[in-house]
């Protein structure tokens, strides 16, 4: 008899008496975030106890009244007599998995990113040799042919060879006259051989580029003869369910057996993605033979099985920054088992192969005097300032917001997600463009910053996010506690259902916005440096396909520049990840960035938080920091 | 119910009609030798079919009288209809196994062959380092700050570190006050760390040294810190029942899952000798990191899973002849599973790591001007002739006689084995020394020298073996159709059985030291030189505690030189893993040697079979080749 079942989805599981409900939820495959990492601090995994008997310390995050209601904290409740009947919230924004693979196919890379003049010289050659045959008295192995045969190409660098072609080479050069294709990774140190085949297969070699963030995952199939993507698939990090951000992941990893957990869903998901790539595309995952990862540090610590735990306390001590030579078989990524993962180096604890990767698209990689700056915003927004002289960079805690985690009906940039939205000044109701032109699912990063600019400039929202309640608006919904403006009514979305933005979210944006834009002002701060100084400012980014600065601007995003300044350049860590795979230069320049980036821990500044408190408005508590956001206010009022 | 029961042992096996009656033994577990591969050539898998329908093709092998008395060869018979009882002989002399441990400590090393002026240098370190603690602002990860460590204590080096190792470094760095036990691992290319521990850990420090040879299995557990043996043990290769000698495992291989099977045979044989070792001293398995194997380079490929057919065909060309850098756990050796395997290097497809390591004890390691030879009597016997300037080496195929197989009652030098025979003139009766004052077992290969050379200086074989039938004597059994040689009556044996040595025995002695004999003749005259120019005579083997060189002289096994040349050095193989895994100088020494050998391949030489026709008498046809064996036989006669 099952003891716990959830509503709505009618999850059921049987589970001894004192058991938490954050973990019950967890082993019946219920989604419940709690950022906080089960501390009981952050309210998120708010349930409602329907009937049965529980023990529940909740009183203090929630209020009495609440409480009263029958609302818990699953994290601060354990299961005391059963059955227990458990209401959950719908989950929020996510959608991962639930796609068809057909309608997930956005474009990620922007090839105009890429050097017109860069070498191509991928981490991985495939190249057909002519091994001559043995002969009596010479006194050569097979493999000591071999092993000249490729020194006389590719000079006296050691050759290592796997055990797996050991075992298969002298069947491999009797086969085809001695014809073998080999496949060859060349490090400075040495060249290993990591495939062998009979005769010409130099048109079977195929690489990856995995972007792997803390909530969304994109991989990429390249055919390196041509350097050529031939798919891109992205989804939702598994490991979501095991918290929202890095923070409650490293706390989550604390548990015994959570780390090894944390390391399966990561690579659970990198594969599914790798099928779905091959699949349609005739690759078998086994051709793959090569890999480059970016991700952040946490995200290397968690994929590689590293106790992250030294990230998150002081004086946040990365186990390592640089990962060594290292296999698919042992990494766990389902391509041939002895593929190189090339792990792009990390620069501090929260700043990682995600950020060189992303430098690696812009001109804070080429030697200029000019002051540029990088901002990428995931659910840690990172950033890097900088030109020939100096790169500096750190991180803030933007939480997923903009990827649609925490945010209602958020969603990543896919078909039927809403990326840009318009508002009818007098009765405040939406017009949205969605990504494919279907009926809306739910709303990317772009929709957001879109609306909420529009809902600002049209007086819908005041500085503070709150919704006008004083003009009547079909669009907003006051009927609940919590006021939500309404994008899509339900007979105009995919599922029925009415797609809004309530005013949890539109706060989960701003304090997401305030972030990155005080970020930003500390960092100057740190070089004395002005906003205006500043020659091009990259934005990075799972927003969607484009994102409108003039907007970002508005809601105080981005600071007040003159808009030629601003490039939208997307998933630049997927875009860097691509051009390592196809470039030895890129992998070295990658190297050679972040040996030089400085890195600044923004937890330990003082005068971080004093930045992000002026930061929580919109567009920004100084108004002489957004001169020209005002002025265009001003005029949108008067004209109203 | 079971088709195929196999007397005397009562093994059964079911399988289906058409089957092969060999299979059906190897299924059954029923050991029966067919050195030839299983071709139907050598005649050794003779069995008898008491009972039931087979379809037998043993004619112009088995005589046809044999035949109408049932015999028929187990390698060319299918089974047809059942049930079929089968009568095997008695295994041939081996007890893999069936001794009980403490019995089986024969001490091989002997200390004397080390250089006193060695440089202690093992390949495998452990190491006490003191890791500063992680400082905010300095921006060096974990890994980081150990590589300045060991860098600053090793050099600029490359240090590679293994998954598990990164895995742990974090909590260890901080559990005793950032001190830590590295396992190192130094090449010259580069340090690979494959351990790490809390505190000082140094004095758990553990390797061991595996002479791998095609009978025999030997395993040394070695204290590294003080260089010292703690435990040896040797056991039969479990691959014995795949065939006796290189060329009938080669031809095993062939089919499919063989080479499998054999791996796993030869893995299990040395993972269950390195628990052996372990167990009774307070080590664990994977307090070892380090292993140094020496084998034969069939052997080796064996081990490595490489398909061993190319040895065989000409022009006779190995895989490998040095293996790379492989771990523990890719060659599936059961220690520390990132512990480098080091397989000590090949020089030719018959002349392998044995005899590299060999050479180490010997003067053709130093140098000199003087000529010497290295004699390794294993399955296949394997010379050296060389100085300072040159190196040639040759493979002969003896046999496993010496170490006992292919003989009755044949068995290794451990307890219970006779390893002296006197032969009472008159009576003809012999008096044994037995290792451990035991009650004999069988007889190892010092004993059939000892015991072959007695019974021919004192008339009761003749020079083509044949024992004296006209003489009567208790110790000779004529009653059946091979006559034999009692050496101990049933009441005084351990098992209550007689132990005697057949005709056929000593035909196999005679042959294997004939093939020994011939190719040192040929290869001196490879060289031009005369067995009177050689320096010493260096002689390694499985015979046993001891070689009575007079005795081996008398029968030919080696040529007739005074008795101070010759020097009995054991099973040196194991002695140069032991040197090599003990001393980075031995390593290189070892490489540099084996790089300047000259390999021969005597099925190639013409001249091999003149030289092996004319040693297949004792001690030869050419009276003058033996002098003083001569002398010495005459005096005796003259005496008698």
């Amino acid at each position: 008899m099952p003891l716990i079942t959830f509503q709505p989805g009618g999850q059921t599981i049987d589970l001894p008496r004192g058991s938490d409900l954050l973990e019950a939820a967890r082993q019946a495959g219920v989604e419940i975030d709690f950022p906080c990492g089960g501390k009981g601090t952050c309210g998120k995994c708010i349930v409602r106890i329907v009937s049965g008997d529980v023990d529940s310390n909740s009183l203090g995050v929630l209020s009495a009244a609440t409480v009263s209601e029958g609302y818990v904290l699953a994290c601060r409740t354990k299961i005391l007599d059963t059955p227990v009947r458990v209401e959950v919230q719908e989950p929020i924004g996510r959608e991962g998995g639930k796609f068809s693979d057909e309608l997930d196919d956005i474009q990620l890379i922007r090839h105009e990113l890429l050097p017109e003049d860069y070498q191509y010289d991928p981490l991985a050659l495939k190249w057909v040799v002519q091994v001559p045959p043995p002969q009596a008295d010479h006194g050569l192995s097979d493999i000591d042919r071999l092993t000249r045969t490729i020194q006389k190409e590719w000079g006296k660098t050691e050759v290592v060879y796997s055990l797996s072609v050991l075992r298969s080479t002298a069947d491999l050069l009797r086969q085809e006259n001695g014809q073998v294709t080999i496949t060859l990774i060349r490090t400075p140190q040495r060249n290993h051989i990591i495939d062998i085949e009979p005769g010409d297969r130099t048109t079977r070699h195929y690489g990856i580029s995995v972007d792997v963030g803390t909530t969304t995952i994109a991989v990429q199939l390249v055919f390196l003869p041509l350097a050529k993507i031939i798919a891109t698939r992205t989804a939702y990090n598994d490991q979501i369910e095991c918290g929202l951000d890095v923070i409650s992941r490293i706390n989550y990893a604390q548990k015994p057996g959570h780390l090894q957990e944390l390391r399966v869903r990561v690579l659970r998901t990198i594969n599914r993605l790798i099928k779905q790539v091959c699949s349609g595309h005739g690759v078998l995952p086994s051709e793959i033979c090569n890999g480059v990862i970016a991700g952040n540090t946490t995200m290397v610590h968690l994929l590689l099985g590293l106790n992250p735990e030294y990230i998150r306390l002081e004086p946040y001590t990365p186990t390592l920054l640089e990962a060594p030579y290292l296999s698919a078989e042992e990494v766990g990524i389902e391509i041939n088992p002895q593929s190189w993962i090339y792990i792009a180096p990390c620069v501090g604890s929260y700043v990682g192969g995600d950020i060189t990767s992303g430098l690696l698209c812009t001109d804070l990689a080429t030697p200029t005097d000019q002051v540029n700056l990088f901002i990428d915003v995931g659910t840690n927004g990172e950033l890097v300032i900088g030109n020939q002289d100096f790169l500096l960079t750190c991180a803030c805690s933007a939480g997923p917001a903009f990827e649609g985690g925490g945010i209602d009906h958020g969603m990543r940039a896919a078909v039927g997600a809403i990326e840009r939205v318009e508002i009818d000044a007098v009765t405040g109701q939406a017009v949205c463009q969605v990504i494919g032109n279907v009926r809306p699912r739910g709303i990317c990063g772009s929709g957001m910053i879109s609306l909420l600019a529009n809902l600002f400039v049209n007086g819908w929202i005041d500085a503070a996010g709150k919704l006008d309640r004083s003009r009547p608006s079909m669009a907003i919904d006051t009927s609940e506690r919590i006021a939500r403006y309404i994008i899509v009514p339900p007979e105009q979305s995919a599922n029925g259902k009415a797609i809004t933005l309530s005013e949890i979210d539109i706060d989960n944006i701003i304090r997401a916005k305030a972030a990155i834009y005080s970020a930003c002002a500390l960092l100057l701060e740190k070089v004395g440096l002005q906003f205006s100084d500043l020659q091009s400012i990259y934005i990075a980014g799972g927003f969607g396909r484009f994102l409108d600065i003039e907007k970002a601007m508005i809601i105080g995003l981005v600071p007040d520049l003159p808009r030629e300044k601003y490039r939208y350049i997307g998933n630049s860590s997927l875009m860097g990840a691509y051009m390592v795979l196809v470039s030895q230069e890129f992998r070295q320049h990658q190297l050679n960035l972040a040996r030089r980036m400085t890195y600044i821990e923004l937890s330990t500044e003082a005068n971080y938080m004093n930045h992000y408190t002026g930061a929580l408005f919109l567009p920004h508590t100084e108004r002489s920091a957004f001169p020209t956001v005002h002025a265009f206010l001003a005029s949108t009022s008067n004209k109203a």
